[in-house]
């Protein structure tokens, strides 16, 4: 059975300004889903602390799971101290870049592009929320903070954690509001048993729309699933969107 | 200013049966009180586990403040580990046992009587709800994990712990993104050494916004700080906003 360590960044929850609202999700799918949750720490978004708590977990455990620091601002230091940790480059990630470029367009600033910087090699997490991705290196697993968002990465890396085949992860967008949707995307991960649907509410400044998201194993499940969404998504006349329609 | 670590004793919160209810109760204690909460670890009730993070951390912090496992069962191992870990004789509180005797009369037998031992020289903290007291030793304060109790029990001993300094925190909220003042949010936190920002988004129904919290014992800084901020919102024609409207 695997184990894992739980590492939380963030002063808000030492502070007590922040109540945690991950502990119990995480510790619940970790167990449903064979994973031994063996220790859990929350500590501050100092450099030299994260360093110190990758450095000395990651042989410890078979998953060093992290939340937190990984947003825009002077104080998410997480991917960097990662980077530090593990002796690797900090670097663009050519794909986080993409992805960030699509979704901000004209307001891809500086700040935000810190968003594409990871360790060199790491490989990303689905964000169907607000786009900016986790990242796996090593046996490190590196999620955000925000209870929706980091609910979203680890509904996609749980498959990993549990299992040594490839995982595939795909995602449509649409100006469709879950609501509408519901009931078709329920019958569809009925048929395809073996795939799992996620669905997400897109929030974005002018209206509400949905992230549908299909993890698993099997890849032409996922295509064909993926097919008979857009003919429901068509038959509500809405779109398929495609990122960079989004300002956020 | 005094520092501490909690370390929460228990596997339920490990496997997820049990929801934490207390960290961020004593997050906000301790901080409303001056102390400076710098770690909560969650640990299983393994004793070398509870032996190695007392001894690893007892000289880290000024305090040490543990939760769960002083009850009557036989996974109550916190008193008997705490006493390995320190080098002391685990033995009859005389106190606490006429506390017990008092409370339990007849009732009280050998599993009962299992919550008067601790380590030599132990001071008492009172469980107004179920008698089995607490105690500290050293710079240990060892309490009962069931919320009510333990509320209890640190509302006594936060007297002991609070040191001299107010620690300060305010806040402001707008309706501007993180990514739009990440830049001139790091400026000012350079600029305000002696003070603590913080950026946390801010997601509403209909929105994304920004908190930013500001904390430190010189309350003149973080006004200071505060007006920089402002004007920097107002720059971007941003509102300043009242929390009690938003969500996170």
């Amino acid at each position: 059975m695997y184990n894992a360590i739980l590492i939380i960044i963030g002063n808000e929850i030492l502070s007590g300004r922040t109540e945690d609202k991950n502990i119990n999700y995480i510790a619940r799918k970790l167990n449903d889903n064979g994973v031994h949750l063996r220790e859990i720490r929350v500590i501050p978004d100092i450099s030299e602390t994260i360093i110190d708590n990758i450095k000395n977990n990651k042989d410890k455990y078979n998953y060093v799971l992290t939340t937190g620091g990984i947003g825009p601002t002077h104080d998410d230091i997480t991917s960097y101290s990662i980077s530090l940790a593990l002796d690797k480059k900090y670097v663009v990630n050519i794909d986080a870049l993409k992805i960030l470029e699509d979704y901000y367009g004209n307001h891809l600033n500086e700040a935000r592009k810190k968003m594409a910087y990871m360790p060199e090699g790491a490989e990303l997490i689905c964000n169907p929320i607000s786009k900016a991705p986790g990242f796996i290196i090593e046996n490190i697993y590196v999620m955000a903070g925000v209870p929706k968002i980091m609910q979203a990465m680890l509904d996609e890396i749980i498959y990993k954690l549990r299992s040594s085949k490839s995982i595939y992860s795909k995602i449509i967008t649409t100006d469709i509001t879950e609501g509408d949707l519901a009931e078709n995307i329920g019958e569809i991960q009925y048929k395809y048993s073996n795939i799992e649907l996620g669905s997400y509410p897109l929030l974005s400044k002018t209206f509400f729309g949905t992230s549908i998201v299909f993890r698993g194993t099997d890849e032409k499940n996922i295509d064909l699933a993926m097919d008979e969404v857009k003919n429901i998504i068509s038959l509500h006349n809405g779109k398929i969107l495609n990122n960079n329609h989004y300002e956020i």
